[in-house]
């Protein structure tokens, strides 16, 4: 059997929540020692949560955060103002506990994930890191499909690997992160693809481009959407031309928590883009989806709207290694705390509100 | 010397941050290994804290949320769905660990100290709170002032204990929360006496309340303000006339927080209220304040553009007891972490961007 058919094997095996566990969550908050739905946003998150894990008491505690790392051939365009050897110097960085990613997990308990999937170097000396390097980096998108179906698909099947390593290590929150200069590129090109958008609105400065670059951008978008025939692609062919190694490896990640009933939490544009390849590669995935945060890039507005999903923070952050996940990971965390250790008006002899 | 020259004299004590700590916060932030300013209002917040400890190295690990309690003779104009027994039998709650707050708290590894400065019930057998009861609840603010401005003073000496306490413990991040029903409508009239606002875009549905009900609160408020005639009267003046123990208790927190140099994360709308009572009383302790969220009550929109100061959360949430300052106070920790942990690019090895 080939990667495709591999995929499209867990795609047809994955199940969404089921809307009574949801209610079921809903009538415990609603017995809680607090105004029903005083604590707003809060509640749906536990909700949920609750409903994902079939549970009135659900529970969070386990975290991993999964950064996967690739680079792009479409960087050869001038995409971004850093060198592509930033993706590996920045791998060094995160094995060495210096990144943002590594300070934020850490305030959260979670657990950093590593897996180099593309990077166009052999860093296979390199410790602490799961080796599963497909290719030295994607092919430019510009003048031609970036990925074979068969790499984006065993991609894909290396994310799924690790839910399903985490499900085996009882991890109940998975983060998604990711590392690889020009992935911004690649995640405004698959949201003009997937939703249709016109390349202009969903590209965004990146790590740092001025007015000029970000049109450049654009041009390279659209160019890439035109080269491919986009539009005449089915949602894995869209993920092959126009992705990365790591995007379809956190497509698999979403992928795969779905296929294992846990919640992932999604980070900023790059990740939105990969969860959007996979909700629309295996629509189920979606009920396992909470996005962290709502990245300045505004191509993650658009993949938000597809989605039809709310972030949990504004913070008006644009980085990506899953710091937006990080962040989100102690409110989700705080949400199933509050579900499954407060008391009940009756336990507490509370009194309830007048019905006058 | 009696309560208020006491104040007083704690009030000319206090001075404002220092820009130039901020500026070298900034300085340290710019040189880590992110692409300048990618984390937003993460940054933000890792720079007031830095400015606020004077270092680029901020910590808050040790943190507490300050939980005043206090009942208010306003509820006999019938302004809450809650009858005032709940005041006491949450305290119980909070003392038994079945609240929302006690949750939230947890998950963030934040004490709770609990304190009771006007409960309508003697609770003296209460263990794990401290016992400042100053009356058994204010007087209704819509015949008379609430309080005396004696009573007000102590009730804000109580909070700039508590403050200094925390400093004694070395606590570096402060939280304020309340518990006091009818304590919206009080926080409504100080919001409405303080910024000039009309009382029906300061009122909102409190714990509960239907249209009605939130005409008959603005029309409550309207009347407090004419009958103490609140635009004749100092700062100290409303918040002894429209406001309730609980919250010149938390003024005195934010009070006592500047003098001590830590900083204080403020709760929703009645926190928010007293944080307006603060400033007002003395201006400078407004450089250490950080709101944590924007309550879904009108007023607090009010309040935290008189404050000029943008919350970290917005939930939609509405309960109080701390419950958005224990949540914020996750994002604090990992500014200050991101801040504090992070290489440089020179520590790291990672290349910056090209100049051109």
């Amino acid at each position: 059997m080939n990667y495709e058919e591999r995929l499209r094997e867990v795609c047809v095996s994955v199940v969404g929540t089921d809307p009574e566990a949801e209610e079921r969550a809903w009538a415990r908050l609603d017995q809680l020692t607090k105004p029903p739905r005083s604590l707003g946003r809060l509640e749906s998150l536990a909700a949920r949560v609750g409903c994902i894990q079939n549970t009135g008491h659900p529970d969070v505690e386990h975290k991993a955060i999964i950064l996967a790392a690739g680079d792009h051939g479409v960087v050869s365009e001038g995409v971004s103002p850093f060198p592509q050897d930033v993706t590996w110097q920045m791998i060094a960085n995160f094995v060495a506990g210096g990144a943002a990613i590594n300070q934020l997990a850490a305030t959260v308990d979670a657990e950093l994930w590593l897996v180099d999937v593309g990077v166009a170097r052999d860093i296979t000396d390199f410790e602490g890191i799961r080796h599963e390097k497909i290719a030295l980096g994607t092919q430019n998108m510009a003048v031609g499909p970036a990925m074979t179906r068969e790499e984006a698909a065993r991609a894909v099947m290396v994310g799924i690997g690790m839910a399903r390593d985490a499900a085996a290590e009882d991890v109940r929150l998975l983060g998604t992160g990711e590392m690889g200069i020009g992935n911004t590129t690649a995640a405004a090109a698959l949201t003009a693809a997937y939703t249709g958008a016109d390349p202009v609105s969903v590209v965004g400065r990146g790590t740092g481009l001025d007015d000029a670059g970000v049109a450049h951008k654009a041009q390279v978008v659209a160019r890439s959407l035109a080269v491919n025939d986009a539009g005449a692609l089915d949602p894995l062919g869209v993920l092959a031309a126009l992705g990365g190694l790591e995007i379809a490896c956190l497509a698999g990640v979403v992928i795969g928590a779905a296929e294992q009933g846990i919640c992932v939490v999604t980070d900023g544009f790059i990740s939105g883009a990969a969860t959007l390849a996979a909700v629309r590669i295996c629509p189920p995935a979606a009920d396992y989806v909470l996005p962290s945060h709502r990245s300045v890039e505004p191509g993650h507005t658009v993949v938000l709207d597809a989605l039809a999903l709310e972030p949990v923070l504004e913070l008006d952050m644009r980085l990506g290694e899953g710091t937006g996940a990080a962040l989100a990971f102690g409110i989700v965390d705080a949400a199933c705390q509050m579900l499954s250790g407060m008391a009940t008006f009756d336990e507490a002899g509370v009194s309830k509100e007048s019905a006058d």
